[in-house]
């Protein structure tokens, strides 16, 4: 993309209202604006990383066996009637009435109409196991919206719904989201660690959050420093296979987050090892059972010929808010610094000297050759000074940056940055795009 | 992807409410799902069409070098009092008032929202022109919702907006959208015509829809039978240099719906080229000039240091809408006939015997091969009867069939099927691979 013609409105100034340095740098990277409380638009390069942590929450689903649908923002309040949630979920929930007078939601979750889904279609334990989930917005009426994505109402939310005839299925079921959403994270760039967890209104008694540690994080987090560092399954891992010694390592350590914390136990870690920090929740799954099969009828006819309610899962990634998570785990004073996998372009090209034909020469071939690599690169062909276009490339955090000038082209060489650590090498253009373009 | 492990309800009887084929043959090839009156949840083949023309109205607009946002679903009311149409828009805005008793609105449309996106950041002619769309549902409170995603509620819509500092510019980001939806609805299969149309609610002066003849079309359309076969630019155009011959060349033949039809007009065309007909609308683009940019105060300074209000258009494409319109325009007593380039799945591959060894080897060869090859294949390997399985592949619209078994495999020949023309061939299953993998 040429900036020129891009829209990429950078702002100086941090808003005043942004407290926390995730929403400040979203905002000053012309990432995002806020529409309304909690509320907002996606600009372009806000959008773009959004699409690139959809997509690989998206393909760890998939590898998983989960199988992608899309229910609507708006529900029937009829559904959460029949599950007993409509009158107990409270103010968070945004109630519509149509021009009929019907009554609706925007959907804060979806079990509701998910098992409606279910008891439309299926009807044998043949038909299991299943395990359907939607990248869809749904809205949380938060009496207090902040933090930018971290806490806002309308809110970009990965849900999947497993089904299963027996609690060892459903075992599986959410052995097998465990294990996908370690890999998610790891892709992301993140170190999220598992902790066991309330199960609010949700229901069931089997839970675990995902939490980044972050001194900006919204809770106190407790657990066994090694944790930080346990391995998590290549893309090879067999999903039909036995998860359970994955999950086994993770959660036979403790970790806890401040409702489920047990002091003595705590206490019992080798001092060294006791991590006592803040963390940001950035996935939750669950496992409740008939919860919602019971009151809404959604049974299959198992092989004995007896019909019996469907046990379910339920596992959540907010994708917007990991934006924010990402931002607060991967920046410096300068900006951000994207992980490769979720980095909006996969290079910067600053030219010094838009008006010079050499320059300009030397950016297009950089420009033509790292986008016939895929790499995606943005350049910066506008009449902006050096200062700014250096000031704006940091703060957007792209993993390179080819700077072009007529003084070094005239010795042969373009300056080589590297956003992560802030390296820079003089090398000939050649280098520059080889080095940007190997691989990994 | 393998049926056993897929989602895919198919349902012999059409449901009642289903007025209209491509009703029908979405409810009954387990497309989607009626939550509620006009609001549908996609099920995995439905949400498999819907993102692949998706994917085809994004690289258009991003080829015609719109920029990509996304605004929220849930807009502030008070932007809307600035334009003067909260009040004007009627009952099919759906009005929701949130816990601190603000008032918002689900967006139909969204010219308030990105003229405020506009006015906050650019502020100089240097910066245009600019032209951001994004793809996002909408909600229109329709009287009577009916014809499946044809008249729904809930509905996903591409909108783009278009900034220019004077009438000339703004008349090539006409143009540029002009052509971009001639080339989003040829390469989804589908002829559009460009009719000139009343702007409605939206407002300005200067309006083309874009109409698909169908016999279920909601309104009486009437054209000149030349522009049935006007060449479409290819993907090579130039969308910086001069569109309007192009533009002329549509626009020179009579063509225009109820409201704006011209008896006379239509009577001069020779007898032979008078299509009278019924249209679906299929896209709808505005050039409305400073409507919103004035009362919301979205100005940018001029060359000479003045101040003026920005020259807008606005150009929507029906995402959701266009599965049933490709559906009217494409099926036949079977079931839908898909094009290509909106398939859920590139090929069937159908096991007549999934218990014989023989077949299943052959069956998972075939898998194995188109699924390399980027086909993406869906490979029947559950138990039903073969009949059913011609059946539901037949009525889920395949371009290719493959279908395997025993006796085929002696001979040393599988069933190789078109599914546009119904034609058979007996092939090995190596020519039938290679049929369906090569290139158009």
């Amino acid at each position: 993309m040429r900036l020129s013609r891009y829209f990429l409105p950078i702002l100086k100034e941090a808003p005043k209202e942004a407290e926390i340095v995730s929403h400040r740098l979203m905002l000053r990277a012309g990432m995002m604006r806020q529409q309304n409380a909690g509320i907002y638009s996606w600009l372009p390069l806000g959008l773009k990383v959004l699409k690139k942590i959809e997509a690989v929450v998206r393909e760890e689903q998939d590898r998983s066996g989960a199988v992608e649908i899309l229910m609507p923002s708006i529900q029937p309040a009829d559904l959460w009637r029949e599950s007993g949630r409509y009158d107990a979920y409270g103010k968070e929930m945004l109630r519509i009435v149509d021009r009929h007078e019907r009554e609706m939601l925007y959907g804060p979750t979806a079990e509701e109409v998910v098992t409606d889904i279910f008891r439309t279609y299926v009807r044998s334990y043949r038909d299991l196991p299943l395990n359907l989930y939607n990248i869809q917005w749904k809205f949380r009426d938060e009496v207090r919206p902040r933090f930018g994505v971290m806490r806002g109402r309308e809110f970009l939310m990965k849900d999947a719904y497993s089904f299963d005839v027996d609690q060892a299925g459903a075992l599986r079921a959410y052995h097998k989201m465990f294990v996908a959403y370690l890999r998610t994270y790891k892709r992301l760039g993140l170190t999220a660690i598992p902790m066991r967890a309330d199960t609010g209104p949700i229901g069931g008694k089997l839970s675990h959050e995902f939490i980044i540690l972050a001194s900006t994080g919204e809770s106190a987090v407790f657990c066994d420093k090694d944790l930080l560092d346990l391995p998590v399954p290549g893309e090879d891992v067999d999903f039909e296979g036995d998860l359970s010694p994955v999950v086994d390592m993770f959660t036979s350590r403790y970790a806890a987050t401040d409702e489920m914390h047990d002091e003595a136990a705590f206490a019992a870690l080798p001092e060294e090892r006791r991590v006592s920090a803040r963390g940001i929740e950035v996935g939750h799954i669950f496992s409740f059972g008939t919860k919602y099969s019971e009151p809404m009828g959604a049974k299959v006819a198992m092989p004995d010929g007896s019909e019996q309610p469907v046990i379910m899962g339920s596992y959540g990634i907010g994708v917007s808010r990991l934006i924010g998570a990402i931002i607060e785990a991967s920046h410096d004073d300068a900006g951000i610094i994207w992980p490769e996998s979720v980095a909006p372009f996969g290079a910067g090209v600053i030219s010094l000297r838009p008006d010079d034909a050499a320059v300009t020469a030397a950016c297009e071939d950089a420009y033509a050759k790292l986008s016939a690599a895929g790499k995606d690169p943005l350049y910066d062909d506008t009449a902006a000074r050096p200062g700014a276009k250096f000031a704006s490339m940091d703060l957007i955090g792209l993993p390179w940056q080819i700077i072009i000038g007529p003084k070094g082209l005239a010795d042969g060489v373009v300056e080589l940055k590297r956003r992560a650590t802030g390296d820079k090498e003089l090398v000939s253009l050649e280098s520059a795009i080889a080095r940007v373009t190997e691989k990994a």
